[in-house]
């Protein structure tokens, strides 16, 4: 089966991706953080049988997964196609995940909550995701008695996620807007509005191909129909300025900058991360104005699939120098695979 | 006919054409910058004659035209295609060429002197380009007299020309002496022996594409064979040196190297003339250490071709702009038919 970002999505040409998290906390239960052994053995039973004991279509579609029985480059490879978060890779000890086949459905057990249900689905996909994330968040509250206040929602360890719960995010590709400088005025104002613009791999991380994150920052006082909607409107103001940047701009100059980074991509023989996320964000501009006829998941599965981890999962240890070299060839292999 | 830089010459992977030029006088006529239109008319006449109306093949071989019927356009295409110098496209008043349909060989009539036999051949090819010279040389002498002193040898304007009147000069490529900086010293040793490294369009021009041009200095006290025999030597040098370097280097990096010059060069859409140079001197690594398998002879036919005059000879007038685009298009056709 293919992962979710084999796949085709809407709005495709800026969309990248979009992300439903639901944080979900069982009652009278300390948080993960204060859990010994013996608690998080405890937690991860009590998930596990809630969803794969169920007489859902989620207990055949969704394996539990121990992390303790993961290898460390498989972890990391995880992160990076973007199936856990950082900061659940950083432990593994009690931890468990319960995942869909093409890995678009990840509940991680004993993250910073007890309960993080993750939905990523390729192109804009803001309502399937919440649909999806919302069933199996109404599989759990069915067998489990979650931490919740009638005042202020669900509880969480951390305050910013207190009521809803819910970090609703999509993935943009802004090259046009990035290269105006527009992004970052853009990227004030949409703080300043409740909402947050990140770099590719989340809290902390730098924009690197023109990838940015748009996220909701409310949750409290507030349903999650509604910070859904309202991230929504703001998503659908960034694709427009910047569909509207791509349609303005000097076509033969994009074409040569698009046409240049395929020849490049098609060719190299060493090839580091920094510059593999430059060409193929130009490699995605020519796909998406259809300077380019190749498969329109090819940027993105370039992208993910030839990070540092997920390039060594299946052959060992690699220098940097060797990773470079199994990466140009990766690349240009993916290339003949999607062409 | 194609043209002398389609032909595949020896010691390819590094000499990329040998030149050899014959300056010659008539006795008792004044120096062409001392003539007027008349004297010029006549001259002319004479050469023309000498050569067209002989019994040698060259009589058949070889075509006269009047440089005041080329296009102005053209002329400089000319250059661009070494066939005549910089120096005598300046001028077409009075001045003609006779020329071989490959364009190899060139009496070019009224430059500095009133003759200057040119051969052009690709690749190292020092002594038949002498032979074809000096036949032309012996041809012209017959019916002609020249301006010579039984002490000096042949009269000529400039006094560095008194002698033999010859200049031979080979064309290297030498990237990868020019990368490791050993090519500026080597410049100034052979610089103290009689020889001048200069580039790729002769006197003042600056080396592009890691062309040195080669040739002797010494003209008064030395025969011709001499002097061509002491330029091949120094040359041999060079291209061993230029071997070694390559047997030497980092394989991967350079590989690395020529694949996107290669990847760039079939992808581009805008293209200048110097960034062009810079790549075609990668594709010719490529060819010549077996990386790539195109034609040969395409590096140097991309360099000459998309010149700035070889490129709008056919087209009449465009902006630097429309240039590039019209360069990046024809290299894009030159790769597509020679691979």
């Amino acid at each position: 089966m293919s992962n979710w970002y084999s796949v085709v999505g809407n709005e495709n040409d800026i969309v990248v991706s979009t992300r439903i998290r639901l944080a979900r906390n069982l009652k009278n239960t300390p948080f993960p953080s204060y859990m010994n052994e013996q608690d998080k053995k405890a937690l991860n039973e009590k998930v596990k049988n809630a969803v794969l004991n169920s007489d859902t279509p989620y207990a055949k579609a969704l394996k539990y997964i121990s992390m303790e029985d993961v290898p460390e480059n498989e972890i990391y490879a995880m992160v990076e196609r973007h199936i856990i978060s950082p900061d659940f890779a950083k432990k593994t000890e009690g931890r468990a995940v319960i995942i869909s086949e093409d890995e678009s459905i990840c509940v991680m057990i004993g993250e910073e909550d007890h309960i993080r249900i993750q939905v990523i689905l390729p192109g804009l996909a803001l309502n399937k995701a919440y649909e999806i994330a919302d069933s199996i968040d109404n599989l759990l509250a069915s067998k489990l008695e979650f931490a919740y206040d009638n005042q202020l929602g669900f509880l969480t360890e951390c305050p910013t996620n207190i009521g809803t719960g819910l970090r609703a995010s999509v993935m943009l590709h802004l090259p046009l807007l990035e290269s105006g400088s527009a992004i970052n005025e853009m990227a004030e104002t949409i703080g300043k509005i409740g909402f947050t613009v990140r770099g590719m791999y989340g809290e902390g991380s730098k924009s690197k191909a023109s990838l940015y994150q748009i996220s909701n920052q409310i949750t409290l006082g507030i349903t999650e129909k509604n910070a859904i909607e309202n991230l929504g409107v703001i998503v659908g103001q960034l694709i427009a300025r910047e569909r509207q940047e791509r349609n303005q701009c000097d076509k033969i100059k994009i074409e040569d900058m698009v046409y240049r980074a395929y020849g490049i991509l098609k060719n190299q023989r060493i090839l580091s991360s920094d510059e593999m996320m430059k060409l193929v964000s130009r490699l995605k501009i020519g796909v998406s104005m259809g300077i380019l006829s190749v498969d329109s998941v090819l940027p993105v599965k370039i992208l993910i699939e030839t990070q540092p981890y997920m390039l060594c999962r299946k052959c060992g240890e690699k220098t940097p120098q060797e990773r470079d070299i199994l990466r140009a060839e990766t690349v240009r292999n993916l290339i003949k695979e999607n062409v």
